[in-house]
This record gives structure tokens, sequence and C-alpha cells, in this order.
């Protein structure tokens, strides 16, 4: 029987010491994804690639309708996860081999599992590096999408010894020939530019070019609480603001994950048709970003890659650096290292897909 | 014919000598839920029981599909209540009897009815306290929710009568044995304690035993204007900040029901599978919330009970206490009167329903 | 061959000597409209007119559901021409000849083009004035919308020679004779003024009667931009409170057609059963709304008319004003020239259809 007393019943989420390699974790809640969900997410980021948000348009390219914004999909994805894994996290290091292996539709539910796939204890006892391999999946059971990030956790106890350490080996970056996975063969020559906002395919992109996203996007409170209690994501930094009175910011962090939805948002001006994202090699989050704060985008083409038996579509991959009061026109110039680079935010490096 | 210049379409509401006993008044305006409401309600909240956010899960245990979040239904058909009941109150007393009734999916249309059911003049002969039993019914006639709330109103005209005072007899608390009527036999064995987020079941609750809610939250004003419309609540002091300058607290008031809300989501963590609340039996807005404030949430298990004739679910009652910049780990030393104790915003009396 | 760093991918917009009389342009992004829009839009604007927020309401008048409100059809039709006509405008300066033509209903995909029927350049050479004819369609090429608005666009290039003048005729307004097309024959017998949450009727106006909206609405920078991104409109004076810092204002502008959606969800409160627009004839925004401001709106009855072979309906033509941080009750003695009363920020005409 429970002690009255003990508040046993309350979730603290796993520290250092929990986790072992190998372990597999089943994360809750099972989510549908609807039309409202994109609604929201659209009211929260504007985004307007075509495929996305025009059931008429996607079938015109030959998909059964319209799929739901890939990284509508990692949010939700990556929200479960957080109860789990990142509750006691002092902070998010990095994800890696992130690939989309499927479209998600309107009526499909979501759920995700992650596996323990590395662990190192830091020098100080007080915490650890954790690696997970998570998956989601749709209600057959499909793959939808996968990605490996690490997170630096507290240790609970001290005196717990520390577990042998254990390296994952990653990839520098998903392979080109991978790709196609994420996107059922598409009509190329009924895909029409005029409606989709753009006349450029992926003939028209050349290694090196950068492209101004021009457009900045002031961040309020309440847009980034939405958005992720939208993904479920129970992270306190996020929500809490009397709490975060007591932290060194001061104030409520807004999730990452926002700050790479306004940059892909934002993204549409310059690289209009490229309407799937098919895996997110790298992303870093340089510095925080909090309410009041004004984004801003750039991107390199950083690769440009046939796709195995696949003429429709063409893989480009770039990367994004996103800034905070800084605008566009001044992102030009930043060097190899974009955290030296004041105002600097986000330095995701991705691959899109775009017809040919 | 009407005078041109005598604004007379306006509706100013109802003031207490408008009141009559055994009164019937049909509210406005019918509304039909939907998946889009499903998903702001999600982003407001972040609720997470695995009943409401999954069809795949609802339908794992015997249900057609995800039934609509029950306190959302509650606030559609208590916002259509105000324009009738208390867009001429001073203070919203308290409400009782609240059983839901029946589940409401997406596509239902839900509508409203009050009887007046209590009046009694306050020795001022400024205002008086109305007690309405409302009823919400879908479009097929069929009641889902019905609950008793009273309000001080005040009068318009001092010089007419006060009524016979009529004081309705209420419930102290809904009984246990009339709980089952609000979810229809679920298969508790098909119910996944892995994905639903919390390994405890009926069994697995003691009586007198507390629950930290571990989280806060932040309101903003956005968010919780965002609420009140999406209920097609019209209560002017939630959203007029012009003239709120006037009024002693000098800035909008939050709607209650965005406290129980909040309260009711942050409770996932510890009451996991309590995905169902059977009835409300009282509840009480201790202080108000304002914009800023950041809520936290505890509950104490005060009752458990068996339903008659189900073996799938058993009934607990919960009082949950929310408080504003109050942390959930310093509430537990909250006494009987929750009202003495700095902070506290929310008194809840509810009983939920769990897998056995 | 793309040159690598001429960023050449960015829309840069349209400038005042890239317009040319007789111009077609098709708009992107085509647009499914869902439940959830409808949703977000009513958390916006807490709009409560029965036939678009009951499907059984609109089925019991004889249309096949609830249709999608007027004005989101209007703002997402109008975002969608924002790239293409007013990325670089220094002001909207008004719209003429609005016709809603056909409902548009859930599962709908609006598309938007607009022809170029009007150029002026301003004798500074530096600005000039560009009016199009703007038609929304459906997914079967119907149109659904239709409306003229002028702009007041920059040059780029100062060295490019004036365009000849070509002023377009507009009608002061829209013909009564012609508000039929825009909804099909209802069963205004059925119509349930009870539910519907007014008693009045086409016949229960009279010309001249002004009607008091009572209620006010601060609106929040999240709202506004929530709103404005559910349209897909990326003008990025309502966004970019960064780059705002340096404009005369200082702050983000709200766009103007939250005013409009505001003004129309406040007339609920005395035009209850106005459930329809057929017609917008003329509006101004008389002065930017910022967030913290506080909308009310009144309404004057300036014309009544028959709709041909139409015994359902009756048109009624309204000049709706709304006013930030005056009330409404205050309203009542604005003259002719709205502009010239302190806090007045839009001046609408328009015909709305109401049951016999």
């Amino acid at each position: 029987m429970t002690n009255p007393t003990s508040f046993s019943k309350t979730n603290r989420g796993n520290y250092f010491e929990d986790f072992r390699i190998g372990q597999e974790i089943v994360h809750a809640t099972p989510r549908t994804m609807t039309a409202g969900d994109v609604a929201v997410y659209l009211a929260l980021y504007g985004s307007r690639f075509a495929v996305q948000s025009s059931d008429a348009f996607a079938k015109s390219i030959g998909l059964p309708g319209a799929p739901i914004d890939d990284l509508l999909v990692f949010h939700v994805v990556f929200g479960k996860t957080v109860p789990d894994i990142s509750l006691n996290a002092v902070a998010n290091l990095g994800y890696a081999e992130c690939r989309f292996l499927k479209p998600v539709y309107v009526g499909d539910t979501l759920s995700a599992r992650s596996e323990v796939i590395g662990l190192r204890e830091n020098s100080n006892g007080e915490t650890g590096v954790v690696h997970v391999r998570t998956t989601g999946r749709n209600q057959h059971g499909e793959i939808v999408l996968g990605f490996v990030r690490w997170v630096m956790v507290r240790k609970l106890r001290r005196d717990v010894a520390a577990p042998t350490a254990v390296a994952p080996k990653l990839a520098g970056h998903v392979a080109a020939d991978t790709l196609g996975a994420c996107l059922p063969k598409i009509d190329a020559g009924a895909y029409d530019v005029t409606s989709s906002g753009s006349p450029h395919r992926f003939g028209d992109y050349a290694l090196g070019e950068r492209i101004d996203h021009a457009d900045g996007v002031t961040v309020e409170e309440a847009e980034h609480q939405l958005a992720t209690r939208l993904y479920q994501n129970t992270a306190k930094v996020h929500f809490d603001g009397f709490a975060a009175k007591q932290t060194r910011f001061g104030r409520r962090l807004i999730y990452g994950g926002v700050v790479i939805s306004i940059a892909r948002a934002l993204s549409f001006n310059g690289l209009g048709n490229a309407f799937k994202i098919a895996a997110i090699n790298a992303g870093r989050h340089v510095a925080p970003l909090f309410a009041g704060d004004t984004v801003y985008a750039m991107s390199e083409v950083i690769d440009l890659a046939d796709v195995p038996h696949r003429k429709d579509i063409g893989a480009m991959r770039i990367r994004t650096i996103a800034a905070k009061d800084v605008q566009s026109a001044q992102l030009t110039a930043i060097p190899g290292d974009a955290a030296t680079t004041d105002g600097v935010v986000l330095d995701l490096d991705y691959w899109i897909l775009l017809p040919r």
C-alpha cells in the first residue's frame, strides 16, 4: 500500500544513474495528428509550402493529400521523450542522424520509443551525457522518424558509481542515397511552380549559393508556450516563469524547436519548392532565445545530390543560420563557427528535397 | 417600429429582477465541436491523457475514438450561459452537482439551457444571488453535462420588490453510485499503462494520499483570452483591458475555468490514468488569477469508491488545490480552509475514473 | 548558372515600376481550409453567429453544413496577394467592390489571382498607387470572392519613367440586387431565433438605427501575429518588432483585417442574425492599431433592401465604426467623417444578410 504522505505518484524523471546502455523506453502519450494541429502550427509559424498547405496541390503531384509538416512531426515525437529523457537535463547538447522515413497524414497516431546508446559520466560526478536513439511510429507500427540526441543529465545520488563509458558511432551526416524513402515518387512535371510561389527547381540552385530569407519574426511568450504545449513537451524551463526568476537567465527559455520551425518557415522565401525535409544532419542551439527577440535566417547550399532511382527529385543539403536581433542581410559574413558570431541562436545542417 | 436612436438591439444581459423561479432559458449559440477545438485546447493546456490524445488508444479500450476533454465540454456549455446569466454578475459564487453524462466526440453539436432554481435578494437591495441548473445537450437532444451554479447579480432598478427567497437543496457531493453513466464500459485489461504514461491503476491509490503535480505554468494575456473566446464566453472582465483600469484590480481577470484546466493538465503528473472526470462536487475560486501569475497544483485523495456493475473502473474523489507563485512542494501543509492560505486560487472537489 | 553569392532566390516583392495595366498575377500558395482554421479563428475572435458555429443549425436552414466565416475567407485570399502586391507598400489605401460569391466549406482549397487595373505614379517620383482586382477561387475554379484594393507602392528605381495613369471606375457600393449570389436559398422559417441568440429578423431593423456593440477587446501581440500568420500574410510590419523600432511608430503594426474581424465579432451583440456578409462596399483604416489597445464598435443601418427573387432574406447595409480606447457608448456622436474623431481606427461600409 502507498504511504499516504509520500507523494510517490509524481514522475520526477530519470537521473543519469537511472539509464542503462541498451535500455528501451516506451514514451507516453500516443497522439493522433489532426487538421487542428496543422492549423495551430500554421498560426504559429505561417509556413507556406504548397504541398503541406493544399490538399489539391498535394494530389496534383500524386500524393494522397497534404502531408503534415515534417517539423511538427519531429516536435511531437521529440516532446514525448522529454518526461523520460530530459526532465533533469542541464542541457540539450545536439542531435544527429535524424531521418524522416514516411509521410504523416491527418488521422495518423504517433508514438515514440528510445534506446539508450551512449553514457558517459562527467568528471565532476554530478552529471553525465546520455545518448538516445528515438523512433517515432504511426498506428501501423511503421517508423516515420528516427533521430539520435544527447543531453547532459543530473545525477541524483553522487555515490552511485560511474557506468562504463560508451560512445555511439554517429554519422557526420545522413547519406544522400538513403533520402528517397521519406517521399513516394511524385509527378514533378505536374508540380506547378507558379502557384507554389517560387520558380526555382532543384537544378536552379548552385553549390555555395546563399539565400537571404529576408523576414524577421518577434516571438512572444504566449506563442512559444502554445507551440511547446501543442507538442505535449513538458520541459519546465519553457513554462514556469516563477521558477525561472531564480535561474541565471531570470526568465523562461524558448524551446529550441521553436527556432527551428521559425527558420524553416522563413526559408520559404528563397526555398519555396523545398517542401520536404528528408534528414537533419546536425543542429546546435548556439544561444538561447527569449520572448521579445526577433529571429532572422539565411541559408547556404552545402551539397547537391542525386537520389538513387529518383528522376522526380533532387536533394539539397543546406546550412541554415538563425540569429536574433541581427537582420539576415548582415548574416552573410558568418564564419565557419557560427557560435562566435553575435546573435546567432541556431546552426542547422539538413537535407531538403526539391522537384526537378 | 424601432426608434432609430434607441440602441435597442444590444443585449445588456439580465439583471437580478429579471429572473423568475422556474424560468427556462435557451442559450445561444449551438456549437459543433471539431478536431480544431481539440487542438487549440491542447495548445492552451498541454493535456496528455492517452484516451483523449489518441484515437488508437481510445479504440484499444473499446471507445469509438478519442472523446473530447471533459473540461472543454464544460467550458463550452458554461460559456453559452454567460450572456443570459452572468453578464451583470458581481461574482461567480460556486458550482455543485456537476455531472458528466455522456462522452462528446468530434462532430457533436452542443447547446445549453438553464432553469432558475434559486433566488435571494441581498439586504443591500442592490444585488441578489441567482441559482441556475444548466444542461448541455448534443445534437440528438441527449444531456451530456449538467451542473448548478450560483452568481451574485446586480439589480438595475432598486425599486423592484425582492422576490420570495428560494434556496435550492444541493447535494454536498455527487453520489459515487451514479458515476458510471459518463463512460461506456471499457476493456480495462487492454488499457496499456506503459504508453499511457503512468503505472498506477485505481487500486494503487490510497485514501489520504497526496500527489504533487510538480510543474508550474505562467499564464499570458493572449492565452487566457484565446481560451475564453474558444468557449464563446463573452464576460467583459476577461477581455476589456481599458475598462479594467477603472476596477479595483486594474487589469483583466482570468476566467476561473482557465485555472481548472491548468490544474487538470498538471494533474497528469501523478494521475496519468485518471482520464475521465465523472463529476465536479464543488469548486471555489478562492482568489483571482492575473496574467503573469504562475500556477502550481497538488491533489489529495479524499474518497475511493466502487461504481455499481463496473469491474472495469473505480472512482476516486480528489481535492485539487491550485496556487499562484507558490510551488506545489510547499502546498502540502494546506489546512482545511484553502482560502486562508496565501496564493491559493482554486479549491476543487471532483470525481475521476481510473481503470482497475 | 546562379552566382553563388547573389542571394538571387529571395523574393523582394514587386515595386511600382514592375506593375503593368492588364497584368495577371497568380498568387502562391493554395490553401485548404480546415476545421482547424475555423477553431483558431474562433479562438482569436470569439464569433457567435449560429450558422457558422453549428453544423446542426446550418443544416436546419438547408445548408450542407456550417460555412466558413466570410472574413476568414477574405483574409486568406488577401494574405496570398501580399507577397506580390504589397510587400513594398507604403500604405494600404482602401478596398471596394468586395463581393462574396459562394460559401466556402471545410475541405475547400482557396487560391488567388489579381489583375492590375489602375496605375498612377505620385508626383514625388518615389511611389505610385496600384489598383488590383483580386479573385479567390475554390478547387473547382469557382470564384468565391472578388475585391478591388489599392495600395501605395515604392519605386525601386527613380529613373524609370512614369506609366500612363489609368484610374479604374469603381462602384460607390455593391448593388443590392446582386447580393443573393453569395447564399443559396435558406429555410427562413426554420431559422430558430431562440438558439441563434437574437430575436431580431430583417424586418426588425430601421433605417438610421444605431447599434451599440457594447463589449471591448484588448489585443495582444501574440494574438494578431497568430491571426496574420493563419492567413499566411507575410507583411513584415506585423511581425518584425526589431525592425519596427526604427519606424515612426516604434512597434509592430496590427494587420487591418484584425480590426475588421474584431468589429464583426463584436457586432453579434445587436446583429446576431446577420450571419452572412454579402459585400464590403468600402473600408478605411483611419488609424493604426497597436498591441495593448482595446477595440470597441458601433454600427448604423444605412440602407435596407430587398434581394430579387429572395423571400428568405433581406439585405442591410451597415456602417460600422471601430475605435480604440473609446467605449462604444461614446461613439454615438461620430460625425460623417470618422477620421476626425479621436480613437477611430476603422470605418467600414458593408452589406449583411438577415433571415426575414
